[in-house]
């Protein structure tokens, strides 16, 4: 059954989790350039984590193509070995997920995000044409269906579901932004009428925040469309990281990003609070995104158990709330095998000498980096670059 | 080359990390019961670790037979199922490793921990003849050289080191315990000295404490080795978890243990650090235990690679201290791309309702369970569960 | 000259600091109550208060008649001495502040504050007689001018407003509310202009919420008065206590309030950084309220040192940004002698197993208790009580 | 009754609090000298704050003498007024607290404390001189009897205990010290023991440390003593202020001292722990130091009232455990008035951006200052002070 059959008939769908967080700790993705050329020089690396989560409860694999638009690949340049096509990354990718979706009942969607031609303020062809090669490797793939994610402009995103939607595959469609909106300014209920309007049957948020402010955001976007009378289904990927303190740009201008957030990683309850709440609110299409590893998939499907009648295949490697614990031999920690005592717990972060909330970094762009450009202030990205710093 | 011929060259020789800490996570181990049985279950699971970590620098690749003692798998009862036996999960798991050990320079190193024949009280027979079931697997399979770790109690780590010292092969011994010494109240010092009096050539503490503490631990070790004017290599492989919190007893104790440890997760900057200290005291086998994914151990291999000559594998995928991220879009992140950035982070927790210390839990046993028991006041490990109950 | 002849001067008015919490801390005020009988009790114990306000900068002394309107003692019933008469306890609390107001350069404020009558819906007529009572004794005793302090619906604060502007004397209007408004939902802009409209020279907030949180109420209600083409001077009396955590209702609902607030409590560098910010909002009537003791006032009038021309009497006693400390031994301590240093000073709680923010208690109550009980659903305060607990 | 007639009898002497700190906050002291010329300049200020402890519940009254030897008034040189004689400032101290005094049931207690000369490396004898010009201003206006308090080297504080004791009044001394022991390495317990071989009849410790670490150090005086086989009362005068991470100098090298430690003072329950624990140690002289308030010591008197049979003047305006809530019109507030709430209650700091621990300042001198300069690295205060600057 697709996507839009399940959801249809009320299914919960449950996502997958970050790949580039989980695969950089694992040793196969740099920070920084956040590229997927692991598809083809580690097959193995990928294949075991699409695995895990598959056992954890996914019913959606992700191809692991973020950022391998042509020009995000050529951008990061020297980087990259060139013998390593953008083409062959993708296509590694589709197989990959391919051959572990048939290993258990999920299905697989192909994913575009943003790009730096839209950044530096190319035009909307040239920006659909990133898309459209992109595409045409999920096409010839077959993936089940796609989406569009991580996008800080609707307009964009807009963009990209044109392109997708001529496929004739469902698309999915989730922004990157919080409650304050895109980049532009423009709030989630509107970014999601336009993407519905725009052909995307699925619309939500991914990335950029914790599950408590996402949760608030896909709120919004579900007021938006009730307000114009369109009907869509809901998503939610949100980082796993707790980020109480971002500011309009997400985690990305915290100080911890991205190699000091650990003290910040979500717990499985913290999860389970999170797929408790998403499904509370009419989300049915409830996954994760940076951070997220199998146990937070698995903690999804647990929670969701009752209302979906089975528990996922890794459950048979954990108790219910911490149930396994009753056979410790410290009473004390016996004492842990429930349900209150893990829900009630605030854990302590072993860092007295650390604070518990950030400053963001950044000068507070509230004007979309875009934008900026097309006021003439800025009309590459070198230049953007270069207005940032002497604005700092 | 052995591990002896290694250290007594004065090379600096990488651990590994924690398995059922990682597969925990990634689905294939029980908390609570901690056994191995993934070796057969699902070995794909554990050679793709194994591999992580050789990528990540580890010159040592331990079996994964934490806990795989006859006694302790069968007191873990109907749980594991009833086909897999304690040798089958045994010689698996010495496959797997040596399978990716000669992917590369790597050494494998069969490990016996504390039994809960110990426990119970059963006798010195008794307990040395479980060690002496695992032994002949790793003997059988031929594994490089044989640890002794994870005991509480210097005496049966002795009895361990006995056992495993008739086989020929070098033995290390490590216990899990902090500067306040073993569960009877034998100083580390003098743990140390009965340990390479038993027959071990490397010594040192593994588990239970964060890296500071057992750095610590292993600085009272080296002054009770050198006031007994004797001779031992010095190995370290602490908790990736920060623990300033603990008492005599680890970890294990603290509220948050298991499932809630996830904001006192070490970031690789706190492992650099860890690996700068122990080099700097002179421990030559440095490693880790709970907590550490590859990322940890490739920290340890980064942060030595001045002394090393050379980086590992996975360092091909991260900059040295963030430096990667010069290539970053916003000004105020390739700012992060230096070492007195990330040295300097107090990493925010996102979590201003919690603490950032725990009381631990338990009744501050300062006496041993195992005197407890000789005390006559409890003679089996179930009167000893029905004695803490009573207590608190 | 008068309050308004200095304001509309340009002068900076700097206002006093609270007297329930700093009395109740020096064993004159009870908790819970928090009545002013002290005026006739310990009249030395209030004069010297006045005394350390005057000498830290304050000039305008604040009548301590908090909650001393006859209703409220009433209420309090058998706790006051009966031979205590609300009108003795007034006029005592006049002439303490004349006193000392006379041995410098400051006016005396009347003020009137919240009924509990208006809560009790009371009538108009009934609410206004109390406030009526009240204004009798500060015509007799001759004050400078009239407060209208610490109201949460801004009807009452109007009605009081009338009462008091019929004196001919100028009156000051504050309000305990957030940038949320009133407890009937009136955003600060539009209680400001009601205030304005009904006679306030002089508008701002005081109490329930910290500095930070004031300052962009009362950044609101400019912006309304703005709007409304309305003038009047700014005020501000927030508490010295950190609160970011407060909800619509204020510290009130915090855990800690009353006697947990410690941890909260703001250094004198923060209410320098406070006095900075209003002055820069183009507040010129900049005071405190609960937890601001002496050296906070002093703090204000060192700050805008430079703007006034002239440092307070208590700063004799005082270096400017710690320089004194350049004569401490220590030169870790000497080094603290700076602006810098204290400046940027993220002062430890020594608390590490103590959270940093915490939920606020209570029912949420998003609409007025006074609307409650319009809405029938109490009639009497004892009603609402019931209905409060009830609803718990 | 005096001070030793009343200990001897078993009873609960109650001291007073800081009057440094708590007069800075008032206006009346400067940081950095921290000098008591307020006594001649202010005795309203002084007074008043005597007698709020004596309503408190303190049956002793120090003279507010501290650091009013003359070496130290001379060394803080220009800054007091010439006028102002060491003898005058001495001599106001005592009426003042004997006028207090006489107010209720209170002892007065004339206090030396360490000096200039001692840490400039002067002989004995110029030493005993400081504390001999001290002792005849205290028996001209003949205190009921002498405390010898904090002192970090138990040398100088037996020179001073030698002079004290040849008045013939009672003798009380206590050490500024914490568990490590005194600047030059003595353990606690033995500079116990030496105290009470040169006469003092009641041994403890005052300031530096907070109450628990401050009981800890007088259980280790109480040990030595025992072991030594000598009886001496115990005393103990700690910070209001937590200083978990304080070094062996104690709060003066935290970052926070002196004009950021606002986070870190107690609340009454935390004194109220403190009382109980104090009292369970055997210690019947119990009171504050710096960060004491009023509201403290009535703390420790209302903790102790069970035992001691009544409550101090100010309970009147005081509930126990906060039950004067239960006339709260909020009934979450109103949930408040119970031991158990206040007892349990982990108040946060409203501070998220801020840590729990701080790391002291300073070159961890483990070697007294004096040590150093018998060392001829200094001979006087300056070359100390160059010497530090150097080692820095």
């Amino acid at each position: 059954q697709g996507i839009l059959e399940r959801l249809d008939a009320g299914e919960i769908v449950i996502g997958d989790g970050g790949f580039v967080i989980a695969l950089e700790k694992r040793g196969y993705v740099k920070a920084g350039p956040w590229t997927p050329e692991a598809t083809v020089e580690h097959p193995e690396a990928v294949r075991q984590l699409h695995r895990e989560f598959l056992r954890a409860g996914s019913n959606v694999l992700q191809t692991f193509t973020f950022y391998a638009s042509e020009d995000k690949l050529e951008n990061r340049g020297n980087y990259v070995a060139e013998k390593i096509s953008c083409h062959k990354v993708n296509e590694a990718a589709c197989d990959i997920a391919r051959e572990v979706a048939n290993e258990g009942d999920a299905l697989v969607a192909g994913g575009v995000s943003q790009t730096p031609s839209y950044l530096s303020c190319k035009d909307k062809t040239e920006v659909k044409a990133a898309f459209q090669k992109q595409l045409e490797v999920f096409m010839k793939k077959n993936v089940d269906f796609l989406i569009a994610e991580y996008f800080e402009h609707v307009e964009e995103a807009v963009w990209a579901v044109e392109v997708l939607k001529e496929s004739g595959k469902p698309v999915a469609a989730t922004m990157c932004i919080g409650p304050e909106g895109d980049m532009h300014g423009v709030p989630p209920g509107q970014c999601a009428v336009q993407l519905v309007k725009a052909g995307a049957s699925i619309v939500g948020v991914n990335c950029h925040f914790d599950p408590e402010t996402s949760i608030e955001t896909v709120r919004l976007m579900k007021e938006g469309l009730q307000a114009a009378k369109l009907k869509a289904h809901l998503m939610c990927q949100p980082l796993a990281f707790h980020t109480p303190d971002c500011g309009k740009q997400g985690f990305i201008d915290l100080p911890e990003f991205p190699f000091g957030l650990e003290p910040r990683i979500a717990t499985r309850w913290d999860i389970q609070k999170y797929a408790r709440k998403a499904y509370d609110l009419g989300i049915r299409f409830i996954g994760g995104c940076c951070g997220f590893e199998p146990y937070h998939i698995r903690a999804i499907a647990e929670e969701l158990a009752p209302e979906r009648g089975f528990l996922p295949e890794a459950s048979e490697k954990h108790g219910n709330w911490g149930d396994n614990l009753s056979m410790h031999t410290k009473p004390w920690v016996r004492a842990r095998a429930r349900k209150e005592y893990w829900e009630n717990l605030k854990p302590a972060s072993g860092r007295p000498y650390c604070p518990c909330m950030s400053k963001p970094d950044g000068w507070g762009v509230t004007k979309g980096a875009k934008e900026l450009m097309q006021q003439k202030e800025a009309t590459t990205e070198q230049q953007l670059k270069e207005l940032f710093q002497k604005k700092q």
